[in-house]
């Protein structure tokens, strides 16, 4: 059974039809490292090349005003994605490069020793380890957040963390672990009466669910292109424009200047005072093509696909005896389908191992998130994530063998030690 | 009369052959700023997205495992171009990221009030600018060195500014508006003699002469994928061993981690610590493609074709009496075919108009180095740059234009003021 968007995919159809062996046919449910790009975007990146290419702001020639215009007419498109304005958005490598130039240009700028950065201990360590950094250059402090079993913030714990001394708080939108959706409007609101501003990481909600920076609130957020369907080393940062102003650039070089003298240089006002260097042109349009592409199937049919999606996964997961469900096991509205979990006696390797025998491709690691891991308790676990082009047959096969994983890992043991 | 090599560049075909109106050719002569891609780069890149695409390190399923091996040995096809070692080889996103990376990790950590960096007034902002907020933090100080009007820098001013307290030599191999080729050996011992490293800039190097880092002794090298015929979003920092595994990270987040804890992190060593979030795979690939490319067709044979434009380019602009050559009138072997022009009475924009309205591409600007023009007494030039793909017609028809632009622009403002 094919998701009718499975066509749209050709890493998809090619490791569905064309393998010459007996592989099964490929189940990719690792979605939440990087999804697959749909046709779309990589005709608009191979087109851009193949019919204009040229290095945008420096020329009058018709390639480089054609290119400027690609560029500038991506970042309007992605500002539009998010609800915000085409000069709050800053293009960058990925999420971890977005969230870094926050620290730097921010946070490093500002925070004094006593100041705090509040965040949960579930935080994927690109949203935790530059703040570290911070801290370690500031003199300020990381308050962690705890959430519960299920994977929630309390909201008795979110008062007593985020207070008078709380400069920042660091949150991912949707935890790349836990699956939880977190209630940013409820923490904006309390970040922003104790006069803290919020850094959200969007990675794993952008292009799963509607972003509206403004209904949100925050006044940063960064996502990468390439778990969205866009091509890799590309991502963006929003910044709220007034903050935006107020920040001075850290990567120097062209097209960020204004004036540059013997010993002093001036630079330009907005976002491309933060882009050094010749942008990533084509990555930006194949973002603004990812876009295009998941507006036209519209976010009330993703998230009903995703949902169903995962419904299906999270009740088959809970009934396995062997298994166990890191965070929520129940497949509530605040949490998505993306979901870590163990087999009793079996390493996350070895279950991943078997997994992939049967062409089914999942996570297994610490999925950048250390120090959550060892509040579980474990060193690593599994993680599946389904997406919209994923089946419900895909998540029945990865059921059955994960089901049959403990088994499978114990007779190839034996065989090793007969 | 076309290149031999023309047809690898589906650009330059699509707008050779397709354009439904009574345009010419185009001539793309703006190289120096980014070049075209072969079609053998383009599909390296789908390639890779239509057959495997997938988060590298994190996963051990097999397109997961294959993504981090060619990943892994795009960076051992780089080094090999250069002449390092796979672990002296960062990927960036581009040329500017490389020399700010040395700037934040090397030069911040390490220079004191005092101490000086070296730099010829002709380098690209993007080897100058980073410099100036280098001294601003530390205290150091920059010293420039005035190439003669021929471009050249001088032997006695060398000895004179490069000395005991200079702790870094900033200088492109290739200037890219003078095109002159700086003797770095030369460079690199007195450097060296002095206790300073070498930072390199080979954007202009790149892809039109051979690159070994231990022959130019080099302690730092910078180069963009995009100028040397791969995609954008890519670029290449070499270090010297020793230097990298002494530099600290600045940029924070997943698989540069070697253990996260709450309060502190410990990182990789080599490369992979500057490599925060998820890398351009795809990039990485396109790079080594184009490496490929460049090499199954030999830096004899490139030099040789981009060396007989270059004089036809060279020897012909100077038999203009309108036009102005910056830097080295002369094609002499310590010039490149990058060359910086102005058209006596006519505004660099104006005569480059002209020549789009031909479909000729060169730039017109100040080209990332407004000291240089400064110095050149000029606010802005033109800059003509072939390469390896363009044709001796495509020269002749740029030499014929400019020659023809100082009349043709009178012509239109004599029909706007008649």
């Amino acid at each position: 059974m094919s998701s009718c968007y499975y066509k749209d995919f050709p890493a998809l159809r090619a490791l569905e039809g064309e393998l010459g062996y007996s592989l099964p046919p490929l189940a990719y449910l690792d979605n939440a490292a990087t999804t697959h790009k749909p046709s779309t975007v990589l005709e608009a990146v191979e087109g851009y090349y193949r019919d204009c290419n040229a290095n945008p702001y420096r020329g009058v020639y018709r390639t480089s005003v054609a290119s400027t215009r690609l560029y500038e007419g991506s970042r309007a498109i992605v500002a539009d994605f998010i609800g915000a304005k085409a000069d709050e958005i800053v293009f960058t490598r990925n999420t971890t490069e977005a969230i870094n130039l926050v620290a730097h240009c921010f946070a490093l700028e500002r925070l004094r020793p006593g100041d705090e950065i509040a965040l949960p201990i579930s935080e994927h360590h690109s949203n935790l380890v530059v703040w570290q950094h911070v801290c370690e250059k500031t003199g300020a402090k990381l308050v962690f957040l705890h959430p519960d079993k299920n994977g929630r913030l309390r909201d008795n714990e979110m008062e007593e963390k985020i207070g008078p001394a709380t400069k920042i708080v660091a949150i991912a939108h949707v935890s790349n672990v836990l699956g939880t959706i977190f209630p940013i409007e409820r923490i904006v609101s309390r970040a922003h009466d104790m006069g803290a501003v919020v850094m959200l990481d969007c990675a794993q909600s952008a292009g799963h669910r509607p972003l509206d920076m403004k209904r949100l609130g925050v006044d940063f957020a960064a996502f990468s292109g390439h778990k969205m369907y866009a091509p890799m080393g590309i991502g963006v940062l929003y910044a709220r424009t007034d903050l935006l102003e107020s920040m001075p650039p850290y990567m120097f070089g062209g097209e960020m200047i204004d004036a540059v003298h013997e010993r002093h240089s001036t630079f330009e006002a907005g976002p491309k005072r933060f882009e050094a260097g010749t942008p990533n042109v084509a990555g930006a349009i194949g973002l603004a093509a990812a876009i295009d592409y998941l507006t036209r199937i519209g976010f009330d049919e993703i998230e009903s696909i995703e949902r169903d999606l995962a419904n299906r996964l999270i009740d088959g997961m809970r009934a396995i005896d062997s298994l166990r469900i890191y965070g929520n096991p129940y497949p509530t509205l605040d949490r998505s389908g993306v979901v870590a979990f163990g087999v009793v006696g079996a390493h996350p390797q070895d279950v991943a191992l078997v997994l992939d025998s049967r062409n089914i491709a999942v996570r297994s690691g610490s999925h950048c998130a250390q120090p959550l891991h060892r509040r579980l308790g474990v060193e690593q676990s599994c993680r599946v994530s389904p997406c919209f082009y994923n089946t419900p047959d895909e998540i029945d096969r990865f059921l059955d063998t994960v089901e049959g994983a403990r088994r499978t890992i114990s007779r190839r043991i034996m065989s090793v030690f007969p």
